[in-house]
């Protein structure tokens, strides 16, 4: 997963408009709502334009399309009042967390309020004699890792941003641990929500398993804010491994490191991150964070276990990738060199950046089945270098999902046009292979398109009936994953 | 998880009645209906009371309730066209697999029509280079594994039953390699379904992770055949390990087994499978099968690794069970070894039958987190004990899950009333100590109740709600889950 900042420029006088198809116009808040969130909530209701630039955007290339007023919610009582008062006005709701999302999930395209939730961000509670946590949706993962620092257990998905636990959970999100631990999917047991009707409900349990009834919870992980606010979220944690071993290996091509990635994970060895990153990416990276790195496509690998188990996963994995004429793994064994490394990785669009001034980055997120990762990947390559755009690629290899950044004049229709093309072209490819638009990042405003082509009419269909059976006013972030 | 004959017998002239109030009259089916399916199907459309009869009924104790003709389809577009002309007629639609079901799933309590696919057993597919399987919801765990035999890899739940892959999908199931493999849930990738509408839909990929839209494959994980038909599922499969080691270790007591589960889990040890048997299992087992294992509380493991990591498992576990007064292991190398400890699991129920002759048993499901498994199974005992009924008890412990038989006579209303009050306590145990009243079985008919308090009026009116969106006929085997 990237820095939330990999990839997007949201301040900036270029920025393109957001496509009008997606904005409707809003009707002004009702007086009456407005006066009794005032009166409710105090200085924790706003309506200033500066609160509202803020929340109407996230870290997408969209432009910020302002909330109407912003509510920030401290309770789920609170978050329960603000639905119902909306409910009442049928004005729109957009849960607001972190604002790292990258999909365009934040805009109010359809005017109403953002639920500010970033201040609900306490831990519940910590239960590691179960291997779960209780947190708040605001609480951020540094944060949570933070709070489990001492206990001995940690908390693995980690897209680069310090994105919200609420926004992890309701973009499913996941990131360079995903490989061995599972993204939000795996990583949520139980979900407490308010509903579009205000009302509060929990889903799951703190039991490992059930087959209790339908999976709500796996139906909020990952709904977008459309179907209600998320308002607590137990999570599993895992033991801090007894070992961490962190090496980067170099290959003569991007081909070598793709199918050195894809025997490691054939192989099924428990690997607990690969992240490739390509030559380009290498080069800029050196060159922004002054280090002397070897300029070739390269694997950054990281091995979790015991003593025992983490040398024999090394050793498995540098049998493989000799096969594939790789060079000596470079060691980071201290805390402090990992960080150095994995740092690297998190610079990697910084770095593009600083190596093209002026430009910015039109990313993609697609995944496809492992064994599909180096023709998907390499066309891709073929593609990109074709098409004369700079670009840098990195990925979650270990999952077959991987991003471009194409780095772009943002003055330049052409180049956009050209970046966009390239964008859909791998969406393409990656569908074709039995692959999907998008590992982590969501649908949102920006890939609705891809979805429909992803997993058909019927499919967009039964979604959107569900979204009407729990919202029936539209009111729940509406226009994100579909259009209506 | 059972043999699905641990629990229940379906034949003999004792069986409970079914509770009137899951029967709705059913109008007799149209003809025009009938002609149809006659015309389309031939002898794959029956009517006859035996076929009806046989498919009225599962596993559990209830009595047979027929559907009202049974079809056989052998394709996704005969699925299809069965239910295209159900809903014209408004007539529900039972789909059906091996019939192994445990909770009522496959009584017609509203008439209709049982949706046999049975035939469709096919392998789609094996991709061994990314881990994924595709097959028919007709084939049996056990043929899915004989045909993945020569691939070197596995599908690793196993529920008692040789149950078939669609009706797991649907119950989402488990068994006893759970608490390292996950269940249904975590092992289904893709599905293809039919709605209630009769339109096929693709939901997820192959494509290891996805953000793309809701998670409508884990929506119909679990949903009990309510919501529509499954057609194909992409499963995960696993490398066969290098190594396996199957485990028998004996306790001076079921706290100190439990106790050194809950340690296995806690220290995150990746056992393949820690299963209980309490004393009164392990007797009754030593006289059915002739075996002369010490008739104490016991735990059968199995790990799954290299030889080294194995080896590392054994050592911690061994450490675990010797500070809680175990005996030492006595192991199983050899597959044939391995088999006969695991059929000694799977006759338990066999066992106490036979050691109780003209008993029946009255089965149990809950799930709780690790760290309340002693409280929540140790007062379950000592109630059990306090009752007078003769019992087993046998559990997926690792999971937190597991599973008592009280033994009963049939035809005494009083014993059968004590069982179902222990059930009763046992699930409201559960629930207060945040599990569920199903780890593994699902809801069906005999636990609506239990799914009610557990998860409240709210949620369960939005699993209605779901239900309707996408079958407002109320077509999909209406009654299950919740009444209606």
């Amino acid at each position: 997963m990237f820095n939330h900042n990999d990839f997007h420029v949201n301040s900036g006088t270029h920025q393109p408009p957001i496509s009008s198809e997606f904005v409707a116009h809003a009707n002004p808040l009702a007086k009456s709502l407005i006066d009794e969130l005032s009166k409710e909530f105090g200085p924790r209701f706003s309506t200033s334009m500066a609160v509202r630039e803020q929340h109407g955007q996230d870290e997408s290339a969209f432009t910020s399309t302002p909330p109407q007023a912003v509510v920030f919610a401290l309770t789920t009582q609170e978050v329960s009042r603000v639905i119902e008062l909306a409910s009442l006005h049928q004005t729109p709701i957009i849960p607001y967390g972190a604002g790292s999302s990258l999909q365009g999930h934040l805009l109010a395209i359809r005017g109403g309020l953002s639920l500010d939730v970033s201040g609900m961000k306490e831990v519940i509670s910590i239960n590691t004699e179960d291997l779960t946590v209780t947190v708040q949706p605001g609480i951020g993962r540094k944060a949570l890792n933070e709070a489990l620092k001492h206990t001995g257990f940690f908390f693995p998905i980690d897209p680069g941003a310090d994105a919200s636990i609420g926004g992890m959970t309701a973009t499913r999100a996941s990131g360079t641990n995903a490989v061995r631990y599972g993204t939000m999917r795996e990583n949520v047991l139980a979900l407490e929500v308010v509903t579009a009707q205000g009302k509060i409900i929990r889903t799951g349990t703190r039991a490992k398993k059930s087959s209790a009834g339908y999976d709500l919870t796996r139906l909020f992980v990952g709904s977008e804010g459309t179907l209600g606010v998320i308002t607590e979220i137990t999570l599993r944690i895992h033991p801090q491994p007894e070992a961490i071993m962190a090496a980067i290996c170099s290959f003569p091509s991007i081909e070598k490191a793709v199918l050195s990635t894809i025997e490691i994970i054939q192989m099924g060895i428990q690997i607990a991150r690969v992240e490739l990153l390509d030559a380009n990416s290498v080069r800029m990276v050196n060159q922004y964070s002054k280090l002397e790195l070897k300029e070739s496509p390269m694997l950054l690998m990281e091995f979790h276990g015991t003593n025992q188990t983490v040398q024999e996963q090394i050793d498995m994995v540098k049998s493989i990738t000799k096969d594939h004429n790789a060079q000596d793994f470079e060691w980071a064994k201290t805390p402090e060199d990992r960080n150095k490394l994995w740092t690297a990785r998190h610079n990697a669009y910084f770095a593009a950046l600083s190596a093209h001034p002026g430009t910015r980055a039109i990313s993609t997120d697609t995944c496809v089945p492992i064994s599909r990762l180096a023709d998907c990947l390499l066309e891709s390559v073929d593609q990109a270098d074709a098409s004369g755009l700079p670009y840098f690629l990195v990925g979650h290899v270990g999952d077959g999902n991987f991003h471009f950044g194409y780095l772009i004049d943002p003055l330049s229709n052409e180049q956009r046009e050209k970046a966009e093309r390239l964008n859909h072209d791998l969406v393409m490819r990656a569908i074709s292979m039995n692959g999907t638009c998008s590992g982590e990042h969501g649908i949102g405003l920006h890939k609705m398109e891809f979805l429909r082509t992803e997993i058909g009419e019927e499919s967009i269909s039964m979604m959107r009936n569900i979204k009407l059976a729990l919202d029936p006013q539209n009111i729940m972030n509406p226009g994100k994953i579909f259009a209506n």
